[in-house]
């Protein structure tokens, strides 16, 4: 492959471009109206319009994608996440095209794309699973025999769902066939599919995933774990690598469960087995994604391996260059997703303009992101706008590397998840290690950083006192000396 | 220590304040009225003026740089590299002063600041000296006995030079009398002392140096090499760990060699030990300097240490938190650093405005700078921008990585030598790793540079006439694909 097209856009759509370029592999990039002065659009070596801002009409046409590849020359498509990533007649349609998807066979999506399926080809493997039913059902008596014997709490969801979707937990035995009926009517009516599982409810869970990697000479290993337990409203905020919680004997007894996962689809290229941990460190299977993830980069730092790369690498029939022994784990790694959302209120997304956008840098500090000063977030699509990534020799000195990092990242004109984050990093509970996937609503109040902001308009306040009595900042700097930062200015905006 | 103050500026101001940062530590900056904008003064938590832009009149000033300490409750004092970093009056006054440096002793300062006493210590612990006098003399009879005993070439430099300021080669026995002549009458008219070493001339040196860490309960540790041949105007420009020429064994032995070198003189610490490696892989004991090195950063990426973090960690009286068994080689790292000079008029500076400045960014990719988009390089200091890093999983990972970073890296305004780093880059010798100090006369032709700039202006040419046919780019872009991408229009500014 000398050209590649990637069929996604902002952040990923870069750090795949970074990749092949390294790699000395030309880069195709496909974009909406909306993003036609995207830095993915300008990093690429080639561009093409693919249609209107709404991604149904531009990053989810699998055929417009393919005429591009054709119109360029392209001989492969990184599909990135989301959008068609995990698409498997995409995929198909890509393969009889005589075109490479770099990713996983359809054969694997499709298996891994459907719970049942997943569940079904995992437990050939004797993969660990929440007690529960092995198929998905809708009958309402059968349901409730079924949950009396696995025991409450129980949790209902739907087999079409996804990201915290079809999701009911039933706390007492009384509850259970109300919940149950609303729960297979709503499964219907949104996926079209009433089938729902039942299975145990861990109440304390970890949310940790194993990553893998498959060539096409039958070798699979797996690349440790991420911890990505932090989430608000069932989606991943804060992760790392590795997790706080896992001795080496569970990490690899988890490896080993992981790359059976992956053998039971025959998994070609970089994937992610999602574990659920409860309190007593036993594990169970919770799904299968078939690309790569957002959080991959913490995986990179403590390996030092590119998975961008060797996704590449693997689509060309390439051997794995590695095996399972020389992975090891060189120091800790932490991932802070920054969104365009208010923390203070919801979390709801806050789209505007990039009025001030000053990244963070120094020893241990990785910004992936898809924006520079003075853009807009586009209401379009996922409002992330930066993955921060800091590395340390141990999990102390990432905590306060992503510290340091959150004080010199500086956003106006939009509220952030960066204020998130350091709150995040300042609790006790996460610095401990001792937290699960409630940590949000166990622990964050929006006070909690309304308070900080206070504070520091506070002392805004006083600077400002100060200067005016001095009557210009120069002398003020000049005659004494005092807190200039405009970094922790700034700070004041998150 | 709670807050410390760095007497310096640029890049390493930040990237120590970073550190300090990171540790809970807070800052004081310094700065000239040059430096009045600088980024060093806004990311400090204080901020002093301490003179008028001449270094002479500000940096250099250490009572100045003590009084601000008093000023501001400031305990200790981290000096950076250059200015006063390898001063041992300064280092004196701070302690006498109560204060702590950060850096060695007074002592060891004296004794690896002069190259007489530097060479004795070092004699004693049996360290290989390239063969030559023991002893400086101006007495040209008995040069002339010890020239014939030790054979041509033969190298004359002074003793108190540095930075090859006062070296003279001489390929000749006829030639001998006359180049002393001169040789000791320069000496003594550039640093007031004509005395003279006359040592074997290595014709194809590779400069090796080793960093070594030491606390002040007796252990010194290594953190292996950083091979720095690659060098303009006897000044270093590439930078890279591990060496492409060291075996394991060699390696050993030379980070020995350095730890002797640091005990002899009871250092404490970051220092760094500098070798000559000739075409045998014989090694030979240059110098140490007792301070932190403008290339650190590759030995941090390798290592996973902060070395500043280290440093103040001594400071404080803390042991070494690990043992020379517990560090390991990770990867390759190599640094370029990004000089306003134009490599196509010998390297001459290029002082200006940043008019455009954009970092690259990415995995494996640090930048340690100090600079902004629309900000000054001040004519006053050394013209150094930044250090681009990159950190590989193996030696051709970090080159590819380089060249990708240097064609990300966007500056325009003025000349910098980032073009002549990706030449360096894509030279056969240096991907062989078979180069030496000589590299730049031996192989680099300004016109190397100008011949990628007159390919790329062609390119740019073709792109405007597309332009034009199509009416707008947009035009272009819908209709069809091109390369459009704005960092690599960027590029041709190189």
């Amino acid at each position: 492959m000398k050209k590649i097209l990637i069929a996604n856009r902002g952040e990923i759509a870069l750090r795949i471009m970074r990749s092949a370029s390294e790699m000395g592999i030309k880069t195709v990039a496909v974009f909406s109206e909306a993003d036609r002065n995207a830095l993915h659009v300008r990093y690429a070596d080639e561009a093409i319009c693919i249609g209107p801002p709404a991604s149904s009409q531009s990053y989810l046409l699998g055929d417009k994608i393919i005429d591009a590849c054709k119109a360029t020359g392209a001989e492969g498509i990184h599909p990135g996440y989301g959008f068609l990533s995990e698409n498997a007649a995409f995929a198909r349609k890509v393969k009889d095209a005589g075109l490479i998807l770099i990713g996983p066979s359809p054969e694997a999506m499709e298996i891994m794309g459907n719970k049942l399926s997943a569940k079904a080809a995992a437990l050939k493997y004797n993969i660990p699973m929440v007690p529960g039913t092995e198929e998905a059902i809708t009958d309402i008596p059968l349901a409730q025999a079924r949950a009396l014997e696995i025991g409450f709490p129980i949790l209902i969801k739907a087999a079409a769902g996804g990201g915290g979707k079809g999701m009911r937990i039933v706390e007492k035995a009384e509850d259970f066939i109300e919940q149950m009926d609303l729960a297979v009517s709503e499964a219907t009516s949104a996926f079209g599919d009433g089938s729902v599982f039942i299975e145990r409810y861990v109440s304390s869970p970890r949310h940790i995933e194993i990553q893998v990697l498959g060539d096409n000479h039958g070798n699979i290993v797996h690349l440790f774990e991420r911890d990505c337990s932090i989430q608000r409203r069932h989606q991943k905020v804060v992760e790392e690598a590795p997790s706080s919680v896992l001795s080496p004997e569970l990490r690899n007894k988890m490896g080993q469960s992981a790359v059976d996962a992956a053998r039971s689809c025959n998994y070609t290229g970089a994937g992610t087995v999602e574990f659920i941990l409860d309190e007593n460190l036993d594990f169970f299977f919770l799904e299968m994604n078939t690309r790569l993830q957002v959080e991959h980069p913490v995986t990179e730092m403590i390996t030092g391996i590119d998975l961008v790369k060797e996704q590449i690498r693997v689509a060309r029939g390439e051997k794995l260059s590695f095996t399972q022994d020389d992975l090891i784990i060189n120091g800790h790694s932490i991932e802070v997703r920054v969104y365009a959302e208010d923390p203070a209120n919801n979390f709801l997304p806050d789209i505007g303009n990039l009025q001030t956008y000053i990244t963070p840098k120094g020893p241990g500090v990785r910004v992936d992101d898809g924006f520079e000063q003075g853009m807009d977030i586009p209401i379009y699509y996922d409002p992330m706008i930066a993955k921060l990534i800091t590395h340390g020799k141990d999990r102390q000195e990432a905590i306060e590397r992503m510290i340091r990092a959150i004080d010199e990242y500086t956003i106006t004109g939009i509220q952030t998840t960066l204020g998130f984050g350091k709150y995040v990093m300042q609790h006790p509970a996460f610095i401990s290690g001792d937290f699960d996937t409630h940590f949000v609503s166990k622990y964050f109040s929006p006070d909690d950083l309304k308070s900080s902001d206070e504070e520091e308009a506070m002392i805004a306040a006083v600077i400002a006192a100060k200067f005016m009595k001095n009557d210009s900042p120069s002398a003020l700097l000049e005659n004494s000396t005092e807190s200039t930062s405009a970094w922790k200015k700034h700070r004041k905006e998150y």
